[in-house]
């Protein structure tokens, strides 16, 4: 018997007032031919897990009586890396060792185990197994944070639009997790950036190390909503056109980056962190014939499972060739002295500094 | 010899300031083979022709050397019905007497006569023909504004979504004259419609005016803003779904008729009559998959000379069967002793109170 620890609630509400840990009974001696029992290696907190408990996200979770058969409780957390620990004689995908992370949303990943079948997960190499390939091993860093905003970034940017050499996207949020995958994505897939963000007291240190990272021209808000600057930009591209735009703010900031795109240009949007609405001159839509949509990268992967593994594979072999650098997180380690639950809730806190990730 | 008079002007500005009548020679004895010649019935003055006189409109006439051989001057007008009046001995496709429109826009409408080619122009059935086939024939309203608000209001249905039995669209302007076409030819087609109009004093009787004319429901701009009144919404659609909304406002009422679609919904711009932004939260685009986009009825059917044929040829059946009812103008009459650039001077300035529709 294992005694699994899990971050668990019973009704949506604010994290520090409703998240608790449910100790819970697994048995680790009687698997079932198909299922796979895996610990948890580390799982990071998103602001999307956040708004799940909240009750304010459209993907919630079911609350399920498998934590405590007096009441029904709901899993958190979303995205993590998992080792196996079992297997049950029929499972032929997975061994002793391997890395795993969840296949699908909402199964839980903020609790020590789980108990799944062979169906319910995707292999990632283990460091181990990356240096036998003569590769480099991931991190857990990367393990854990691989499902949701790489894929974002590089689906944005592979499943819309065709580039031509010379081509550009544009977005704005070019500081964030997903803007740096999308310009190092860009400048692997051969795809010209200019990166929108906000001015700030050290500019240019911010402005040299995106274009470090990969990012063509990195610009600021105000440079973004100058009608001037607009000559600078078409000087840049040349021949080639600005096809695809990425927003993550909203407001001015998504009129200007719409505005700098050529005639038959797409706007995906995947966040609204000014929390203001996506704004669209009438003329951008009529004259040139401008489309805006958004991309969530939950839904458009629920319905293409192939898509999924295909799109892990290339983000795992950018790691392991080092094509590809990680978001950091603040890594805070756990053990069984500790409440689980305390522990995220102190992360959902300090997650206004940065990402948070927790280390089993 | 045929002495023409057409509206013109040597550079963009108010049409006041800067259009004038030029008179020229046209050699109506000497057609070389494929050439057409006709005469002018009726032209009217719409708000794009105005944006195109001011130098603000993106489809732009050329400057020309036809209307007089020292200056190169620019035609006016985009929209007419002319009347055969001569063919060259090589055309097949049109007798004197039919009824023709321009096959493409800045040909020049508000001129009394235009010598073209058999290629340049599109057949409607005139009166007499119509009679012939037990039909009624089209008047010359809806025969010279055939181009613009029915195949805007028609394309935009049929274009784009499949619309199953029970399936609804939305579309603010509902009383404006392509929301009215809207309304018919959603009735024709089986399609439900929610109309969204400006509250005013007469209300109720606009309401029965639009429901007579075909809008499934009407309902105010301030229904459309309600959160309460989705309920309301709810129970008309039933198990259908509101798949598409058609703007031609921007801004709040835009944001409200975006809200009212289902998931995977579409909307369509082709105005913006209050001069804001099209306003989209940023919820809609993630979780709801809603796409936001143009219409510009010169460019669909620039590219698609068939489809503005078939369109066409469906619309004049729906005038000829009686199933359609025509937008109405505010008829003013020419004779050639008056001044006709004056009397699209005056026509520009009465266009505040209705559709002005220059007769010959």
């Amino acid at each position: 018997m294992i005694t699994a620890h899990a971050v668990v609630y019973q009704s949506h509400g604010d994290p520090k007032d409703v998240l608790f840990t449910q100790k819970y009974q697994i048995d680790d001696e009687n698997l079932k031919e198909n299922q796979v029992l895996v610990k948890t290696l580390a799982s990071p907190i998103n602001p999307s897990d956040i708004n799940q408990i909240q009750g304010v996200y459209p993907s919630k979770p079911d609350f399920t009586d498998k934590f405590d058969s007096s009441k029904k409780l709901a899993p958190t957390g979303n995205e993590g890396l998992f080792q196996v620990l079992k297997i049950g004689s029929n499972v032929e995908n997975f061994k002793v060792g391997d890395w795993v992370i969840p296949k699908s949303v909402n199964s839980g990943t903020w609790q020590t185990h789980q108990l799944g079948t062979a169906n319910d997960f995707i292999k990632l190499p283990n460091p181990k197994q990356s240096e036998e390939k003569g590769k480099t091993g991931l991190s857990l860093n990367q393990g854990a944070t691989i499902s949701v905003n790489p894929p974002t970034a590089y689906l944005m940017l592979t499943h819309y639009v065709k580039f031509n050499k010379n081509d550009y996207f544009i977005q704005n949020g070019g500081n964030s997790a997903v803007g740096k995958y999308a310009s190092q994505f860009g400048k692997l897939l051969g795809i010209n950036s200019i990166s929108v963000i906000r001015d700030r007291p050290n500019l240019q240190e911010t402005i040299d190390k995106l274009e470090n990272l990969g990012a063509t021209h990195v610009i600021t808000e105000d440079q973004n909503e100058s009608k001037e600057f607009g000559s600078t930009i078409k000087n840049w591209k040349g021949t080639g056109k600005i096809k695809l735009a990425l927003n993550c703010v909203g407001g001015k900031s998504s009129t200007g980056i719409a505005r700098k795109l050529d005639p038959n240009g797409l706007m995906l949007t995947y966040g609204g962190m000014s929390m203001k609405p996506v704004t669209i001159p009438t003329s951008l839509h009529i004259f040139k014939n401008f489309t805006s949509t958004g991309f969530w990268v939950t839904e458009l992967l629920k319905n293409n499972p192939e898509l999924k593994i295909k799109t892990l594979n290339q983000i795992v072999e950018y790691y392991e060739n080092e094509q590809l650098k990680d978001s950091p997180s603040n890594e805070v380690k756990f053990d069984e002295s500790q409440d689980l639950a305390s522990l995220y809730i102190k992360g959902i806190e300090d997650s206004k500094n940065g990402k948070q990730l927790i280390v089993y």
